[in-house]
């Protein structure tokens, strides 16, 4: 045992000097100053400790001890789980030369500040060359990485986010939404054009009434202000860690809804994080199950139990009074209405949950294709508009509002943009499996009682931290394998009935 | 060459990491929040990077690339001192075994934990055991260190904070100061008594105001809010790094003048880190020169300069204004006296600069006694009390007020109280020649204008970082050695004519 518990020790403090990167990237997204060279020193201390994590991996005795770990017969199944994700995040680290792996970061973060300003100038070709190091480099990684996995390049880019993810998981489920969007999208549409138009609450709506909203529906949630916080960023995020959780948001004064929305979102992220099993905090196996599934639990928040009639019954009076408004556009109705309207655009942070999964396949094909050499960069702007043509029936005016809107490509996060879709069904499966085994929660949600929902998550998803692989804890939550037809089923009862 | 850039790119990573861990205790003292585990966790982020740094030094390269580096002959001034700079943290690192720093940090942690109720309830007999086995194991690291300084064991310990520091440097002033302090005091406080006693402005004084007042004069100080900081903290401190700093202070409602005076405190320190050698950041000959120097710039900033008369003639209707109020107690010459108030206390952190050193003279004696074993824990409170009568002519009613009321010796900060007055000292040298080099530096002050300050300080003190060992930091800024006389010229002149 004496190899096992000496990589516990070292796995420890691994991730608490993850855990202590992860504080220094929320500080700069929130309070560090902008002026002067704050972000290149915020950019040297984060280096440092990626190259001492690194280090910690790619130490010969981690290796050692690994191997002598795996030998042992008397590890109990959590040591045993632990033991295999130690090992995952081994593979990963050591597949890799530091040469590439500095080379790669180094290379994202020039093309990710040049990013910046090409897409305001909707300039792919001034961004070209950088793109096409990143990716060059992005390719060599995957192809090392893909020897050390037994997988496909590709699958070893999303590997790195959503563990165990292989094509084909993704590629029938994708198909399977693909073909049934466009009609389905068609009948949702005429279905709203049809009806009588929702009347939108007219702003501003002050930012602080805004945080107080948040605040209160947050602690509806089961949001522990004395374990937490909520502040502003740019782009907003779920960091911190269990004890200590730190969401963001960003305050339209025009538009409450969206902002309210996104408060929610992350609060699921958030309880995730708070849910995982303290026993094992600070080891692999305590960690979040993996993008997919992280995605999964800020959905289910979002749009299975926060855009549902029941959780607008209970807030739209909490409305009303945190905005001292009254009206017909504050009826649960007409809220209900705003929260579910479909329209299909151009950008996909600002999609709604029929058209999302389009975006997602456009790019998942497009960076599929680029990896595997059957595309390249120069015809990615016109994949990218004709997907956008056939998917959603929409023509870029720009590249700005094309393929230069997302961040990802850019800096160097190539095959993460799956696990937000996957994300979407798990939390439509796992929606659907909390209510058949509680058909209470809805009613719970309309009094503001979050208890019976977080019951069934915390026991079926959260507490079983990275025990189980993705599949598997999937299976066992639900009494089947990741269903489309689950999402499906839920996208029909939602817009067409 | 080789060994001396291997170094220099070693502790580029160590400070680093370093910096990152400053940010995790700003964060920790204004933005964590304070239930659950959220301090647990900050500690363990912590020593994770306390282990990887002391790693770094005793790693065995380390010390193989500084004897190299040491043998050769083609190093510029700046790469000497830098070197010489790297040995210094290497043998502070490398004299006490990991257990020991280990030990001593988690006895420091409990002590300082219990301390902080010990002391609500004035028991010192219920922290005794846990100062005990700080005061222990302090003792085994200054013998460890003493050995490899080649100083006594309590030398080692000021050589921590301020490298250098000897005996035979503080105790002639230390002994200056008390045998000229009581009847210097009296003739002030006679003084003081036979004049018409100032008018105190009444509160309240919003927080709000205050720190708009706060800002507005931090930033006629030279302090760039694009590139840093001012938030609320319970202990006022000066963190961050020269590109990001992040000053705390402490409002209260009530009494607008102290805090105030806090920010500028931590003002200095934080123009002081400002002004340091970019080309030598994230090196050891980049960084401040120690702890009394630090100390000098902040109180340079507070006692000499702006508790002057001339910047108090430019801070007046300032504060007037922030306030919007009026009357006799905003004239200049009112606002001097409250701000040169000379009144004997039993607590060192609201001490005025003619009774500090008394306070710190104590703190000395008693834990040079206390180090070198003539003196033991049991004696404490009475040589305390004993102190306090002769120095200052005060008995505290109980240990709270007492012996009891500073966190260092709990927290095992032993060797870090003489700074505080040898700062005061050089803080009144270094004033005295800039005025001296450019007598308009005054005069300036009283527009509001603290750029020729800046340039005497920028050029002589924080330009140098740590090229320079302390005494001849102060010989090549002043002319002279640390002189005594100097701080005692400065209250004879401002409290007594």
């Amino acid at each position: 045992m004496k190899s096992y518990q000496k990589l516990e020790k070292r796995f420890g403090r691994l991730l608490a000097l993850r855990e202590a990167a992860g504080v220094l990237h929320w500080d700069a997204s929130t309070m560090m100053p902008e002026g002067g060279s704050s972000a290149e020193a915020r950019s040297e201390q984060l280096a440092a400790l990626g190259t001492v994590c690194h280090d910690i991996l790619e130490d010969s005795e981690t290796s050692d001890l690994l191997d002598d770990a795996e030998g042992l017969n008397d590890l109990n199944i959590w040591q045993a789980a632990n033991l295999r994700e130690m090992r995952h995040m081994w593979v990963h680290a050591t597949a890799v030369t530091s040469d590439l792996v500095e080379a790669l970061s180094k290379a994202s973060m020039r093309c990710e500040t040049k990013w910046r300003s090409a897409r305001a100038e909707s300039d792919f070709n001034g961004i070209k060359p950088m793109l096409a190091e990143v990716l060059k480099l992005v390719k060599e990684s995957a192809a090392a990485k893909s020897e050390a996995l037994a997988c496909s390049p590709y699958e070893a880019l999303m590997d790195e986010y959503t563990p165990g993810l292989r094509q084909d998981i993704v590629d029938p489920i994708f198909s399977d939404i693909e073909a049934f969007l466009p009609d389905f999208l068609k009948a949702v549409l005429d279905k709203q054009a049809a009806a009588p138009q929702p009347i939108i609450p007219k702003g501003p709506f002050p930012e602080a009434q805004q945080r107080e909203l948040g605040h209160l529906l947050m602690g509806t949630l089961g949001f522990d202000f004395s374990q937490g916080r909520l502040d502003i960023s740019l782009h907003p995020f779920s960091g911190g860690t269990p004890d200590d959780l730190r969401i963001t948001t960003r305050y339209d004064e025009e538009d409450f809804t969206s902002g309210l929305m996104g408060i929610l979102h992350e609060t699921g992220h958030a309880l995730y994080e708070k849910n995982l099993p303290k026993d094992w905090r600070r080891q692999p196996v305590g960690e979040a199950r993996g993008m997919d599934v992280h995605e999964s639990q800020s959905l289910l928040i979002e749009m299975q139990a926060c855009r549902s009639k029941e959780f607008l019954t209970y807030a739209a009076p909490l409305m009303k009074q945190a905005f001292k408004r009254d009206g017909p556009e504050w009826q649960v109705d007409n809220l209900y209405q705003i929260y579910t309207t479909v329209e299909p655009g151009l950008i996909r942070v600002d999609a709604d949950e029929v058209t999302y999964p389009a975006h997602v396949i456009l790019r998942y094909n497009i960076e599929r294709a680029l990896i595997a050499d059957d595309m390249t960069l120069a015809d990615l702007p016109d994949a990218w508009n004709d997907g956008m043509e056939r998917l959603l029936g929409l023509t870029p005016p720009d590249h700005a509002t094309g393929c230069m809107q997302d961040i990802h490509w850019f800096d160097g996060a190539w095959g993460y943009f799956p696990s937000y879709s996957l994300g979407a069904m798990t939390a439509a499966q796992f929606f659907d499996a909390a209510l058949e085994a509680n058909p209470d929660i809805l009613l719970a949600i309309a009094q503001g009682n979050f208890t019976p929902l977080y019951s069934w998550l915390t026991e079926n998803i959260h507490s079983q931290g990275s025990l189980l692989e993705t599949p598997e804890l999937i299976k066992r939550a639900t009494g089947k394998e990741l269903d489309a037809g689950i999402f499906k089923r839920h996208l029909e009862t939602r817009y067409l009935t």
